[in-house]
Order: structure tokens, then C-alpha cells, then sequence
């Protein structure tokens, strides 16, 4: 990365700069962890690389399933290139299995299965806690029209298969995952930001015991220790199940 | 109150007995206020009798215009016998302006007028701290069916169109209120409960100061003081209505 570049933004995870094409940013993802909205903070080793290593591999195969993504190149192990985007301050989280702050809020059990995919959208704005809204809410935030949310929602759907019977075949439960969606300079919508063991909950198939199965964020979040090996795993049977599907 | 009836529920603001007849309560009011899930704590001197005329005459005029209630009648200042029904365990909250959690959550402005009436279900649960539900939710903890949902908004929309004109005529502007309602002996779904200065935000529309013209259980909430002559305001209004509407 040329010192030179210009930082746009510097975020929890990652840091945004510029690059020569007005149309193309440089992501740089950082080994910080942080959970509970910043509350808690710390350093999970060699996370940076895993996430973008993960996040590229996700994306371009998302693309070459019909999804339209940032992804643009993986130019080092820690640097992924995309498409700049204005990013659309939602968080769409799908969830397949109940666990987290479904749990917590409406006293679900953690790992009941949910009877249908679960969309849910979240305000992105750290200072009122990423707060849940309702389809009424976000029609008065006029963030962008119901058409879109719509369409975020079909997006998040159609992931939420992909991403499904991918890591099934990594021996991986998808539980739950948060994405980010932007507008390009075409004025699409297109699937930004990272998917990763940050943004997703991953559950071993291999591994019966509640804890031991955690291969994602819950185990910096839930002090479940291993975690470097956890998100090393993920990479591992990502990247296995990717080769797999190029030789096939 | 005969000290030989039977208490069924105490609750926060309330006890249920039951009566000698199986399909009638007797709701007794107290002067016990809490506030933020009952984590603050207080009394407000005559508020048991206020709440209960106040909700009494509320009930009975809105069972006039076609609303079906628990009223039956008040047979003393702090006692309202009530048709017996089984509570749906959800707040339905009505808001016209913003204010409360509605802002905390959102950052809409306090007193931010709302494009539309916005019909929130909370999940009736002190424990997990009423939580907000989406529709979807809702569908997942599968509470009533959906059809039962949309009764209730319906009703919930009808109601507020009617106090909201009998506010404005007291002069006061109802900015939000929580309804509970229930499944009475016919199964039919009727409104039960309160509407009081505790279960609605009320606004002096003859005060033009932010603070002085609260005339609810914000006063309690906020530390604002005069608790005691805000409920009485309202009652006192109220009354004179309801007797002018009974002359026209
Ligand atoms: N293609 C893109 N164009 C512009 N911004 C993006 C793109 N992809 C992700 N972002 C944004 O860059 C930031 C990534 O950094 P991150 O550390 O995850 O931030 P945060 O702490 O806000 O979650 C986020 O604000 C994310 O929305
Ligand atoms: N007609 C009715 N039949 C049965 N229960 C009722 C009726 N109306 C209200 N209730 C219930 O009685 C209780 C009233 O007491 P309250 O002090 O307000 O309770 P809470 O602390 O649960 O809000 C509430 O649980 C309410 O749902
Ligand atoms: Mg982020
Ligand atoms: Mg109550």
C-alpha cells in the first residue's frame, strides 16, 4: 500500500482509501476486533488477512452466481480492491437460526431453528447502537424508498441460498451473517463491505459441543479463547471447497 | 373492596380479584408509579383514582363509538369492573409524534410530527424488557395469527382516530399510547386495561414550554415535578368533555 494513498475512512475493522480511479477504493483490513459496539476491543491475529482472504473468495463466487458485488481484485493478502460505493447506512442481517440479540430480545432459543429466513434491518449508526427497525420506522427514516428495501431483501434472500449451500458443503452451519449494500456509480445496488467470520455466525458441523463449534466472532465476543484457530479453520474449508469448485 | 375477594394478579400499577362471577374482574388502582421497566419507583398521591375515572370514561365513551372494551363499570373512585378476558401478551403502542424510545432509538426529533400513525407491537415480557417486535418476529414467536395482528392494528388506527379528537377538543395533543388487548369469554378480541396519563403521552397544547406542557407520566419519568396537578389537569378536562359531550 503506497503511504502515499489517501485514507477516506478508518473503521473498526477495515480502512477505506483512495486510489487513482475515482471509481475504485482500496480496502485494508486490520487484525482489530471489536464487539458490543466498541465496548469491547482487542487484536485477533492474523484476522486481517483471513477476512479479506474469506470476504474475496465469498464475493467473487456470490458474483459468479448472478449477485452483483464491490469485489474487484485481491491485490495482497490484507487489500481488497472495489468498486466505491455510497454505502446505504443499513445493516441486513439474515438469519437462519435463532442466536445473539434475537435470543436476548425475544427470548428464542439460541440454535432453534428459525421456521422461515429472517431479514432483518438494522440502522448503521454506532451512537444509537445499531438499533433494529421495523418496516414503519425505516419507511419514516426515508432512508432510500420501500422498493429498495424490497430489493435489499431479495438480495440478502438469494445470498442467504448461496452462502447456505456453500458452507453446507464446507461442513459449516450458517447461523446468521450482517451485509452492507451501496449504490455504484450507476446508481445500482450492489453488495459491498466483507463477509467474513466478523460479519458471519459459523458453526462447526464436526463438532457437536456448543462452544468447540463456534468458528466466528462469538468466540472474541463470548471470551470462548482459540479464536486465531477458529477463523483459520474457516479460511482453510473456504478456500478447500472454492478449489473444488473451480476443478469441477 | 371486600377484603375476602380473591387477588388474582398485582401488577405495577393495578390488582386484578376476581368477583362472584367467573367472567368479571374488579381492577383496583393504586398510587404505585414505575418507570424504564420498573427499575425507578415512586408514588404519585391520587394517581389510582385519577387513572381510574380517567380510564372509565375513556373506555365507555370509546365502547360508544363502536369500540368493543372491557368496561363494565366503576362502582368506586379506584375500582373498574371489567369483563375478565385473556391478555394478549403485546403493548400496542399508537404514536402521532415522536417522542420517548421512538427518538432514542432513531434520532427523530422529540416532537417531530409523524408522517402517519405508527402502530408498534412490544412484546408484553418485564424480563427481556418489552422489546420492540417486527412483523416478522411476531410471525416466529408465533403469539396470535397474523389476521389477529391486523385486527389489533386496525383497532389500534380507529382509536386513535377518536382520542385524538377528544384530546384536541380538551386541548391537549395525544402524542402516543400504549393499548392491551384481550380474548373475552366469546373469544371475540375487545380492548382492556388502562388509558390514563400513565399509558399516554399528553402535551398541554395551552403551554407552550417543552417541559410545562407534559402532562403524563413523563413528569414522573423525568423528574419534571407537579406530578400530582398534571393528572389532575387531565382528569379535570376529560370530565368536562365527556359531561359537554353528553349535553350535545
Ligand atoms: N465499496 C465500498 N465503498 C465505500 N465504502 C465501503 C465499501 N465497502 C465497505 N465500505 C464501508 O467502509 C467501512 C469499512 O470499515 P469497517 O471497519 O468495517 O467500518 P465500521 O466500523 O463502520 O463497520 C464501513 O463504513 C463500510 O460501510
Ligand atoms: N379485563 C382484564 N382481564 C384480565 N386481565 C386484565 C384485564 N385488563 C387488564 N388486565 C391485566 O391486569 C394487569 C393490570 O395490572 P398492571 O399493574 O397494569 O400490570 P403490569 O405491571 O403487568 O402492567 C395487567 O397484567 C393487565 O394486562
Ligand atoms: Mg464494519
Ligand atoms: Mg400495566
Amino acid at each position: 500500500m503506497s503511504t502515499s494513498a489517501q485514507k477516506l475512512y478508518e473503521g473498526k475493522a477495515k480502512i477505506v482509501y483512495a486510489t487513482e480511479k475515482e471509481q475504485e477504493y482500496l480496502t485494508y483490513f486490520k487484525d482489530d476486533a471489536t464487539a458490543f459496539n466498541a465496548q469491547k476491543k482487542g487484536t485477533i491475529v492474523g484476522k486481517g488477512e483471513i477476512n479479506c482472504t474469506v470476504s474475496s473468495a465469498l464475493l467473487k463466487w456470490l458474483e459468479s452466481k448472478g449477485i452483483p458485488t464491490h469485489f474487484i481484485d485481491q491485490p495482497s493478502s490484507r487489500e481488497m480492491l472495489v468498486k466505491a460505493v455510497k454505502i446505504i447506512p443499513l445493516e441486513v442481517v439474515v438469519r437462519n437460526i435463532a442466536a445473539g440479540s434475537l435470543c436476548k430480545q425475544t427470548g428464542l432459543n439460541q440454535g432453534e431453528k428459525l421456521p422461515f429466513p429472517l431479514v432483518e434491518f438494522y440502522l448503521k449508526n454506532d451512537e444509537l447502537g445499531d438499533p433494529l427497525l421495523t418496516r414503519d420506522r425505516l419507511s419514516i427514516l426515508n432512508i432510500i424508498p420501500s422498493e429498495q428495501i424490497e430489493q435489499l431483501k431479495q438480495y440478502a434472500l438469494q445470498i442467504n441460498q448461496h452462502l447456505q449451500e456453500f458452507f453446507q458443503s464446507c461442513q459449516i452451519t450458517l447461523v446468521d451473517f450482517k451485509l452492507e449494500f451501496g449504490f455504484d456509480s450507476e446508481n445500482n445496488i450492489i453488495l459491498a463491505d466483507e463477509i467474513s467470520p466478523d460479519t458471519c455466525r459459523l458453526w462447526d458441523e464436526l463438532e457437536q459441543d456448543k462452544q468447540k463449534r463456534v468458528l466466528d466472532k462469538d468466540r472474541f465476543r463470548q471470551d470462548l479463547g482459540k479464536i486465531e484457530s477458529a477463523y483459520q479453520e474457516v479460511q482453510q474449508r473456504v478456500l478447500t471447497q472454492i478449489e473444488k469448485l473451480k476443478n469441477s
